[in-house]
């Protein structure tokens, strides 16, 4: 078993790390690291636990750490926001650790993979870059904004048709704010037609994430993305509307074609929380719905449907639908984190820069 | 006081139009027609309320007629089913009954009026094509899709700019599929990616709305249209993301005054349901909301905000919000009964077809 | 006009007071009073407004005042969280001002009345009290927990018949809590068995609000009463089901009578936001409804329904309904001040001790 | 493994059941039974699927049959309404198959075991009486009311006590309706104080459940009931408010220490569906809540929680929760037939009479 620290473990994202590790085969969760008010106390006393059931019981005795403190575990999850993690997701990879972040400060980062494993598992080199350029000797693996989820999973196996515009309109789960988060006054019989900063990322990232490496560098997807995020009286899970076009008309027949055979690489599809389908493509009229398909996979799965033309784009349009902390968040650094175990960077057996991932 | 009958009068729509009247300045509720399960009980037994509020006493009172009862009323409105429209709403207006339908049976008819006084007040004239052509005494007029209405009513005031395409994903309230409607086991922590016929709706009813009136004609508007239809835990009110372009590129302060300028022409801005100001554009960044904007103007305007560039449809986007079975149904019907008595149909003072609108 | 203050102006109470002020006959807001992180801005600018619609114009462009400065209106009304409370109101009260507060801090004092005025207007004599003792200029009114108002709102007519036992179970709604408050990811799809400090209150504050002034005292109502509090996913308005039982055996037709006759006395039935009826019975099966009822008579009624028998406490059970911000806090203040106004405290033309209320 | 009909497979509880046994290591779905409308088709174009995820494709592929086939499956699991039950089930069980229905049809039948099998597994010997006395090849054996569950688990180790007098109050899931069931416009923003005959099944049911087999009766246990049942906006799970009082004055650490104790007896305890521990109870002071606590023990264990005086009845209060459609409907009646099978009723082996299942 490997050990694990968790950065912000008090929090909803970091109780959703500790809730999926629980029986995780090859991770044990060993480290919890919170803020300065809630360090010294057991993990139990300093969090109120938001998820469904119970807190894991070892994980409840433990003390938990100050984010200054040294840490012995090798790899680290992180669900810092972005402003501390700027620092402290530095100075451990530094040091020696891998970090797994969901924080967006180093995500557009020339040298730091925005890692989805089935798509991008080749973006993990990076790693390689850092050490050598940044002199550290861990790394630093991000994962995408929660709503880019369902958007690269989605586009990912279309790629060959050349992508060109795309529009997407989220309906967004409230636990995508973390806890308190989003108060109820706000949502209840309601929907708020915004969400800070989100647009912005997902004019970006899925280009980065859809992009090829080469020689050391990420060369983003072309294509034009913009975007209107809602957050709607939903527990989990992120429900997009996409309607984008191609670089020359594509038939409905090879866009449903490309999905159903879409699979994972080899190395990726035999990881621990790799699901299996990646893609779940439903005929059903009216899914996918977020309560009754987010759990698909385990809640890695992304679901797609209602595929069909969108005339004001001269394209097509579907849904698509990710679990917002689990695939979105804290199920996809754990993903990645599997990815770098299996391909040896931990042990140092192999060089990172020599990886052939695909 | 001129009396007006409710068809539909015990289901979700019938009940939304009994309060709307409770007070109208012009009209007033004489007769209640519901099917024959209803008939000859008081309409307090008759109907199961599901509005706020009580039942207003004098229409507690009434006892329902049956569809095939001949109407004394000479204003109808109409909140029957498709089907049920289709033969009666005919048959009471060529008994001379002006009919005013909330159904989508006749609203693609050639010789019927979609509608929407602060936008197409001219549209009314049809109704002397239909009383020369089709022999009526009376008339029909409709009114749009629920959803229709923030699409048409956010580009009544930018038609000038010649919208070229246009792609609609609605946010939309329970209350819109009726009671009993949308089961709870549907809707609770849930988003319904799917509306049966709402996109198609879409796709053809703002374009005849908008369109121009022409020796009997509407010439619709040559726009592209796209839908993505969502019901989400809301009550009452319809949310709409717009992403649009234009023949040439259009910046987003043209829009802004578009919007801020626009008001009713001087014969429909008196009429005693017409909202002042028909538009209203919020500049708080996470408005217009469902619950917290739905009765602005009463439940008449149509509340915008959010304006700022689509990239993908090298366009502007925007969200827009009425109240669906307000001004997406009962209200805009008592609106355009209004109109038509102002106009002088009713009491047959002026040859409808003469009639200057605007 | 009478100037008023609002204390804590920027919280929801604080806005639920801005809004029913709005077109108040007697009352125009003058002074808004906040914390010092919100003084010297604007209103508009210092306040997320969470309520329906628009800050009222004349309000939104008051300058925020802090809690030390001086105030220049004879009617302060109160929205202090209970620890801030006690110390401003009672400063505000020694300078001459008339304070109604919604604070738990002084509610159980002996000379402060817990004033409702349909059932005990007479309290407000405890004014004079605080005067002669205390060498207050002004005086300091509080109403009640806004759970509190449905139990007395129904007990008021049911003295006469020496109520022993009480058992309330509550489903109260979120804007209880203030804003933010409670956050969506602990009520959506959910229930939080829970309320701090909301069953002592209930245990108590019932029992001084239905007690008889004498000789400058409160003689509490003697009875028990438990209670179980609950936070329910219900924007507005506090439901409770209550069990009780009498000193002797009492028919539910009694207890029927006792409210369909009861009327608020004389004095208080006239003033501006009284309601009429204080109580409305339905006869309904499945009400009242938060939703569909807590609007009654302007948010001021209390709407009672299901009377029948209680096996368990050999007495009678029925549901009551109040509007919590409305009835149980921002509307009962100003009632109360009315009151107050209306017996001529505020003009020194009676000597408050010698008032005859009732 | 052991064939399996499920009457009613089309609804909500009939899906529940589905979705329980599809992984069960005795029984297999092998019949699924509905009205007419439905018969004839395969089960995934018959079935509105309503709970999270996908049919289980083994059933998906099943014909669907009639109420009036014969079945093959000597177990029965009955969904259906209690009016189809009252003729349906006592043919089935008639004609050799044992029947578990979650109707009411039969429940307070003298010689119908009201089976909760770690609470009463000794009813079950009443299946020797139907044989004895109705002629009957097989048995019926039924279970309480979905409310009553909580109440009755939580009840159970307090019997030597002396309970004498209880008052409960629910908060019940929409599920509990099936499906459609609740109208989303009734329940959105709301509470419906009222469940029709829900109150008066809580009075009776269990005072059979928890009482005394006695030489082929039950003795129902002496004490007085009263309910007040609430509907929520909950997808699943009731939440009950219970206020109670003994015999004689009883210390809420007996309470405590007898529920700690309380386990189920040996037979039943290694029983698949059977939960370990039969009840959790919470120390956290705001729990159990429905939507974090209801897969507790995978939804077939009680919650309860917040024990504490209740001064109205002289006694204590406390929260219980259980899953309405897992331990309320459809797990309780698969653990009924596991229970039925392990006691050798199945094979023959045992007279039914003769079992000693305590």
């Amino acid at each position: 078993m490997i050990d694990v620290a968790i950065l912000g473990a008090t929090g909803a994202v970091g109780q959703r790390f500790i809730q999926l590790l629980q029986a995780h085969p090859w991770f044990r969760v060993a480290e919890v690291v919170a803020s300065e008010r809630s360090s010294g106390k057991h993990y139990a006393e300093a969090v109120r636990w938001v998820l469904d059931g119970e807190i894991p019981p070892t994980v409840a005795e433990l003390v938990v750490l100050e984010l200054t403190d040294s840490l012995a575990s090798p790899i680290v999850f992180s669900a810092l926001p972005a402003q501390a993690a700027l620092e402290i997701e530095a100075r451990l990879a530094a040091e020696g650790h891998f970090v797994f972040s969901n924080a967006s400060a180093y995500r557009m980062a020339p040298d730091v993979p925005l890692l989805l494993p089935e798509v991008n598992a080749e973006h993990l080199r990076l790693v390689g870059r850092q050490q050598a350029e940044r002199g550290w000797k861990g790394g630093l693996v991000t994962n995408s904004n929660c709503t880019a989820a369902p958007v690269v999973m989605a586009l990912a196996p279309l790629r060959h048709l050349v992508p060109q515009r795309l529009h997407v309109v989220s309906m967004q789960a409230v636990s995508g704010a973390g806890y308190p988060g989003v108060p109820s006054l706000d949502i209840l019989d309601n929907v708020i037609p915004y969400i800070g900063g989100e647009e912005e990322k997902l004019a970006e990232e899925p280009r980065k994430m859809l992009g090829t490496y080469q020689d050391g560098e990420i060369l983003p997807l072309e294509m034009t993305i913009s975007a209107s995020c809602n957050r709607v009286p939903v527990v989990d899970s992120h429900l997009v509307s996409i309607a984008m076009n191609f670089q020359n008309p594509v038939g409905l027949e090879s866009v449903q074609a490309a999905w159903e055979h879409f699979e994972a690489p080899a190395n990726v599809r035999t990881l621990p929380s790799a699901p299996n389908p990646v893609l779940v493509v439903t005929d059903a009229p009216d899914r996918p719905q977020p309560r009754r398909d987010r759990l698909t996979g385990g809640g890695m799965a992304t679901v797609i449907g209602r595929l069909r033309a969108a005339a004001a784009l001269d394209g097509i349009q579907f849904m698509a639908l990710t679990h917002n902390t689990i695939r979105g968040a804290a199920g996809c650094s754990i993903l990645n984190a599997e990815l770098l175990v299996s391909e040896g960077y931990l042990s140092g057996t192999k060089a990172p820069s020599a990886i052939a991932v695909r």
